[in-house]
């Protein structure tokens, strides 16, 4: 059984490579009030550029701090060492990167176990309530600071997710490119739910004292560390708990501790619990929770967007399958916000068995690493390509033979916005961008994680789901053309999808096999059996990914019924290469049409 | 903000209806010591059969207690209200219902709030451990004392699931039927983790004094208040706490607590917190708990099955979607351990959004209550078919032409054991049930819930499952036939389906829709559209439930080409219900093939 979970792996000794910074004036607080006096601390690795543009911001989570990476061989692990350093996702020897302890923590920022200047004393439970946006603005002012005027990046998970989404809707002009990973536009009532437990625990505590306890003999260590516990569930999933935990059982480790060790999950909570409370302080767990509990961007998606108005940056993020604590539908309703008011995003939920610590884990590093390092500094920028990693591909990748490019390439007219409907490894838009220009509005639509990791290597902006869902997040004729190439074939909504096509675009593309090619009619006809021919139409009856099978005309009939017109066509016999024109439904293995309303 | 939850609308105020008796002897325990006096307090309603053959046994939950239900006008609501009563699903005038209040509990059985004979005091900590077996005993002798032999069926749900599920496992010749609700063999270590930070917040309780506090003006009450704010936020889904208290998150009750109540769902929490001290023990707490935390069928599928080897009863299993505390997969693998070990036995996942709380909740009695009562006393039997509620059927049940069936009950030979994939709502399992008699080994699997239902009313054994994953459950060769009719061509796995048919079955029986039908091959062909006929095959190309295109040829070259034998057939014109003989790959539109190895 470890006991190790990435977040906690650090000691409480003092961290040699911290800095502090005090800020000049007293810092004004959103729920009003203010601190009169700031201290932020704070670590960097790398050097900044001369023109300060290659600036990263590491936002950290609840319980982290400044230490998000070793800075050399004898330091203590950071909490973040998987990503940050020296040719890492986010890379040390091109960016420079700066992680501070948030305000109200109690790691070197000014905190509740800092003194009250009023009083002389710890300010305990009198600290201030404060926000995810008096968070930032602490962080800007260190920023400002350093002299840098805008971030390349702000990055952060779960609270540092929160964090970096508040620098895009509170700061969004100082920010070129952000990355949220595990995050939400705010708690659900769930996980707040089990803040209130953690809290309750604490304020219940004996020696909690009102918040009075930093120059007593006794602490309220047994109430935070049941705040941590109770913590340390919903940081994994039932999954992670079971293979942790399942195979021994009843045979807990022994520890030295005050709480119950009958069941093996019962002493690592434990073990977790007493180590938490040798480093953290129970009021700032009160304040930071408390600051969490309180963010929020909006409920609706046209809320959400108002809150990212002023954004000017790149967006990409990323969710955990089994993360239940901030689940991937919270993700995808952020994304859906951006979406809706044409934010360049991308997005990703990840599969993964490792809950809401997985972005802290190497599990899925392959994933969210290498998606991460693509947004920073997309291969195609930087003059190589980097591979994804091998896998199936997905939907209609299977096809190699795209011959239907050339036509859809063709009967897109130049300047075009497009959204590419199972958009695979990026191909058919990188074409589009090599044509049209970095400027262009190119988007993408991809089920496959590996083929989302191919499209931000070409830093093309490509967001996960399933078209059969419907493309409810685009508001109506937000693209000039809509592109559904050889997938349509295994569609399961085809109603729904064509007429969110049509709604979304003011044109639709469909590149479709036909079913009535007449080597197809000839082997059903003469030879009494499910026909195959070609790439697409190739497999057999059982294995097929095909479910759909319809001729050209059985498309032209459908558009005359539901009132679409069919603006433009090209027919292909894709064997020889060649347009056909005599009779397509009987020669044409493939056709192209442009269709609208 | 609805404050109730329906497994806490008890007052603190005497039960009257509550009856005691007194067990003779000593009750050894599993673990070790012996309890010297035991007190079962219960509750009846119904009346005894002069063969004493109509006993249902009632199990509650954690915090439940022998009040299932109300016995006049006056009385207080039940936990249970909902499903025990005249005309309920556990029919009183139908049953005698017997409800006790679990060994350990602290609603008048023995506790850790009795007096401990030794001492003259209250037990308090000193309650010796006691396990679900224990309990389970302790019910029997209270069933003996009542001069029951066999349980007509013991039902419950949650600890009162593992209540049931221990009764088949330990004494099981005493019962015929069960019904086990919202239950796992064993709790999964993150649901255990719950239990013990709960207990860790008792124990921790500077008024806990070492579990004696029975004579002491402060209780450990914070600390049970805790534990019941936490189980109170596994008892509910994500979803259902976001319609609860998203649209209010701000604004909570005002209620007198010492608990935070800055959020609506934390000023639920405290509210149920505080309400739940008022009626329940914190000793009890924990030794209920912790019985349940060590209840352990076994973690693997052989294991479990064992488990039950003495097991006479039929089986209803039933799980809630959301249900986090006690998934579905945990109620899949008892059920998957029964269809192994060739237990009669039922079950469905039933869609909801209340969490583990659903079989307590009016929302899904449609489901839960009246698979009850269907299973419990069958309408066949009651000599009236209650119909199924009113829903789409799913898959092949969209086929209202089954002329198939005849030929079906023609091919599988008298005496044959039978397993129907996607059996519908249970036609041709009747039928053939009619012919062989209630002995016969007839089981079905079936995805759609209202079918599943239709199913238990005719008091046929059906398990939901998706055949696409495979029958792993079932052992090789368990069944004379193994049934697929209609439903290949809307099947995704088909090797995998065939496969693992000829796996369980000593024979398949495959009938399919034959897409080289003449009038269809002619639409091809001459129209080159994609071809429509009959009732199977007669969808549009883009509405069609049909997946798969095969011809009766196809078939046979898949058969041939894996060693598959084709042992028996008919081919079909279901135009003129006729069989056909003359090249039936071109004149029959369906094909009923027997097949085997």
């Amino acid at each position: 059984m470890g006991f190790e979970s990435s977040d906690n792996i650090r000691t409480a000794r003092p961290l040699k490579y911290v800095k502090t910074v005090e800020l000049g004036a007293p810092l004004a607080l959103e729920r009003g009030g203010a601190l009169p006096q700031v201290r932020i601390a704070y670590e960097t690795w790398g050097t900044l550029n001369r023109d300060k543009g290659n600036a990263v911001l590491v936002c950290h989570a609840l319980s982290g701090d400044s230490h998000a990476a070793r800075h050399d061989a004898d330091d203590d692990a950071g909490w973040w060492d998987i990503m940050v350093g020296p040719g890492k996702p986010i890379d040390t020897d091109r960016f420079f990167v700066i992680c501070p302890n948030v305000l109200g923590g109690c790691r070197g920022s000014t905190g509740p176990n800092s003194i009250n200047p009023a009083t002389g004393r710890p300010w305990g439970a009198q600290f201030p309530l404060i926000t995810v946006g008096d968070m930032i603005q602490a962080q800007r002012l260190l920023v400002d600071q350093l002299g840098i005027d805008v971030l390349h990046a702000v990055v952060g998970g779960s609270l540092g997710g929160h964090l970096a989404l508040g620098w895009a809707a509170w700061l969004g002009e100082r920010v070129k490119n952000l990355v949220a990973i595990a995050t939400s536009p705010r708690l659900n009532s769930q996980s707040l739910a089990f803040d209130v437990v953690g809290r309750n625990a604490i304020l219940a505590d004996a020696h909690f004292n009102g918040g009075q306890y930093y120059d007593r003999p006794a602490k309220p260590q047994v109430g935070l560390a049941i705040a941590r516990m109770l913590g340390h569930i919903t940081y994994l999933s039932r999954e992670a708990m079971a293979s942790k935990f399942d195979p021994d059982r009843l045979t807990p480790r022994q520890i030295e501790t005050q709480f119950e060790t009958a069941f093996s999950v019962g002493s690592y909570l434990a073990y977790q619990g007493n180590k938490f409370v040798e480093r953290f302080d129970a009021n700032s767990y009160l304040v930071l929770t408390m600051a969490m509990d309180l963010f929020d961007l909006g409920a609706t998606r046209q809320r959400i967007a108002e809150s990212f108005a002023g954004a000017q940056c790149r967006w990409l993020l990323l969710s955990f399958s089994t993360d239940w604590l901030f689940p991937p539908n919270e993700s995808q309703q952020i994304v859906d916000s951006l979406l809706w008011a044409g934010k360049p995003v991308s997005y990703c939920q990840i599969q993964s068995h490792c809950g809401h610590d997985a972005f802290l884990l190497p599990d899925d590093f392959a994933l969210y690493g290498e998606m991460t390092r693509a947004f920073l500094a997309p291969a195609k920028r930087r003059g190589t390509v980097r591979r994804a990693p091998a896998a199936r591909p997905a939907g209609r990748s299977i096809y190699t033979h795209r011959v239907d490019y050339d036509s859809i390439l063709r009967l897109i007219p130049q300047g075009s916005s497009v959204l590419d409907l199972g958009c695979g490894q990026g191909e058919l838009l990188s074409r589009l961008r090599d044509r049209e220009g970095a400027s262009a509005k190119l988007m993408g639509i991809e089920l496959s994680a590996s083929s989302i990791l191919s499209c931000l290597s070409l830093g093309l902006d490509v967001t996960q789901a399933d078209i059969n869902q419907g493309l409810s997040a685009y508001p109506d004729g937000s693209f000039d053309f809509v592109v559904l190439s050889l997938t349509l074939q295994s569609v399961t909504e085809v109603v729904k999808v064509i007429d969110e096509m049509l709604r979304v675009g003011r044109r639709g593309l469909v590149s479709f096999p036909n079913f009535a090619y007449r080597p197809l009619r000839d082997q059903l006809f003469n030879e009494g059996r499910a026909p195959r021919a070609g790439s697409v139409l190739g497999h057999t009856w059982y294995e097929s990914p095909n479910i759909r099978f319809l001729a050209i005309r059985d498309l032209e009939e459908f558009c005359l019924e539901r009132g679409i017109q069919i603006l433009d066509r090209v027919a292909l016999d894709t064997s020889s290469g060649c347009e056909v024109t005599d009779d397509p439904n009987l020669n044409a293995d493939v056709a192209v049409m442009v269709i609208g309303r």
